[in-house]
């Protein structure tokens, strides 16, 4: 009965896995169709995406499954920034450029506004069946816009609030991201700080708040977290730092490495990269900017300022200054296919399940 | 068979359950007697404790239950503090005393060196079964000499390397302390901040570590997260908030209004209280001191500062000045009687490990 929940009916899907969508290109299209080809939900990580690298990408999911899929997409807020902030910022992460051998800059970043609306406009258009979002409740006429064409809305929350916030503004399910997940944190109405809380607590109290299903994420590496999530009185897991080691996934190479030879004690939550706070195993690049938070660009300024910083320590092969997102249990990280990943959750669940019975 | 582990076995309890050994006067006898007449395992939290007091505690309890309970004690560190240090913590604590009407002071914290050691010539006086420790592992020869006479040591874990160091000095069992928990965390080996793992990720990861049997703790206030521990690979669970409230629980009224009504986006950590990191509801006493770790003293002194405070406070019932200890799943919580809470963690397990077969 585990893999006969509202959320697999609802997602035509066979287990109730979701695979993270990742943003940084980790969700390459091969590994997003594995992951649905196999029978979990495979996930495009839009969140930075062009509008032409996302229409690519769904479109090359689309040649290899034909089982539903979905596009996972940042929730714009309104955030100015000063030249000086700017400068300041870029006059950080001057240093780092050098020791990549890259020119100083003092560039003011470029935000595209219309991303959002647009990316929407690309799922809409390519009949995409699911639409997740982080960092917030979409505003009402896009909501509308996606419900309207039966696309199956995802909403994010660490805390109850967001949680209800979520429900009432007319999500289908919700992703309970805990404090052991890996990458962004999705709050958005609670403060980061109150709002880093464990999956084991997150989700039953979520679960008795709304009506709407719950998805646990944070933690969950193996058939023991699928299982604990679902008995907690989640309908479906969202995984992350499992499907990043995946011989489908984008990450770098460096990045996989990390986390398969990684320890739970060696991540740290850091606003660094992005902006915004998102926990990855800690490195120099972390260690150089942690202590200078007031020198840090709010999201998305601080993503776009470092993207050539991450882009060239990949070519160079630099893992102190990329960023390596993980959860907080690395170390049941595998890497191997995804299907040969989900084929052994399920597998695994189902003994569980028999041995506790 | 859930209720059927070596941990139940080695302790010869009916059920998984090990109720903290918070310190502090919650775990009045009435509560550890009321805990282990029930069947799960009672204990005495006898951090601060006196001798005189501890031994009125182990004889009450005895007197009340003829089943096993244990005594939970923290191993002691070598700390010094100067006398500019004291004046600047007394300094910083002198306007909450104002505030309660008590005469400032600047006075040296007393410590008692021995009393570690005299709290075990206690345990094994008064032939206690079962010892477990907070913050570290005990001197070889404490251990030695509890082992001696059959006493079952329980140690405390926050990582994957502290659990292996209570391993090697031969612990019986280890509690894997996840970051949801709430009072101390016992972390001595891995920095306290990046040893904040959630549940979730922290057991199975020590599960897979180590060969002696695992206790989860953290977030686990009812039958979905007892079963859900299990689950990861615990085999008993020791939850402290959900006695907190007990009718039999010696906390202060206004301690168990503030878990019964409090949120689960309402906790923080702070050292202000003892000088070691701790989980609890946030007050005035913290806001007033939490940007001032500079002048706060390291554990014990820190404490035994602060207890004249807490003690009026509690007299006054002022909550804002209590230290409101709690997880970060209070939302769960209910004023019953510890059997009633035992029963219904039993019923929701059995009734949960049906509806997973």
């Amino acid at each position: 009965m585990w893999n006969n929940t509202q959320v697999t009916n609802m997602l035509s899907i066979q287990y109730p896995i979701i695979q993270a969508g990742m943003a940084g290109g980790v969700t390459s299209p091969e590994l997003v169709a594995a992951v649905s080809n196999a029978g979990a939900l495979g996930s495009i990580g839009a969140g930075y995406m062009t509008m032409e690298s996302l229409e690519n990408t769904i479109q090359t999911v689309k040649t290899l499954t034909t089982n539903p899929f979905s596009v996972n997409i940042f929730v714009p807020e309104q955030t100015a920034v000063t030249e000086e902030e700017i400068a300041s910022a870029n006059e950080l992460l001057n240093p780092i450029r050098k020791q990549l051998g890259m020119d100083p800059t003092y560039k003011r970043p470029m935000i595209n506004d219309e991303l959002f609306h647009k990316q929407i406009d690309l799922i809409i258009q390519h009949r995409v069946p699911i639409c997740s979002f982080t960092f917030g409740i979409p505003p009402k006429n896009e909501i509308a816009r996606l419900k309207e064409k039966g696309i199956i809305l995802i909403g994010t929350a660490t805390s109850v609030n967001e949680a209800l916030l979520n429900e009432k503004a007319g999500m289908d399910m919700i992703v309970a991201q805990g404090s052991e997940a890996g990458g962004h944190r999705g709050s958005f109405a609670t403060a980061f700080d109150l709002a880093m809380i464990g999956t084991m607590a997150l989700v039953p109290q979520i679960v008795d708040a709304v009506s709407i299903p719950v998805i646990a994420a944070g933690g969950i590496m193996d058939g023991r977290g699928v299982l604990a999530s679902l008995i907690l009185g989640a309908q479906a897991v969202q995984m992350g730092t499992a499907f990043v080691t995946c011989i489908e996934s984008g990450a770098h190479p460096l990045h996989k490495q990390a986390i398969l030879e990684g320890t739970e004690d060696q991540t740290v939550v850091t606003a660094t990269f992005s902006g915004k706070p998102a926990r990855g195993m800690n490195n120099k690049f972390i260690q150089m900017l942690q202590d200078q938070q007031h020198n840090i660009l709010p999201y998305p300024y601080q993503n776009v300022l470092t993207q050539d910083i991450r882009k060239e320590a990949g070519k160079q092969n630099r893992p102190e200054f990329l960023a390596l997102w993980s959860g907080q249990h690395p170390r049941s990280s595998r890497q191997i296919h995804a299907a040969e990943l989900i084929m052994g959750l399920a597998a695994q669940v189902r003994r569980l399940a028999e041995t506790f019975s």
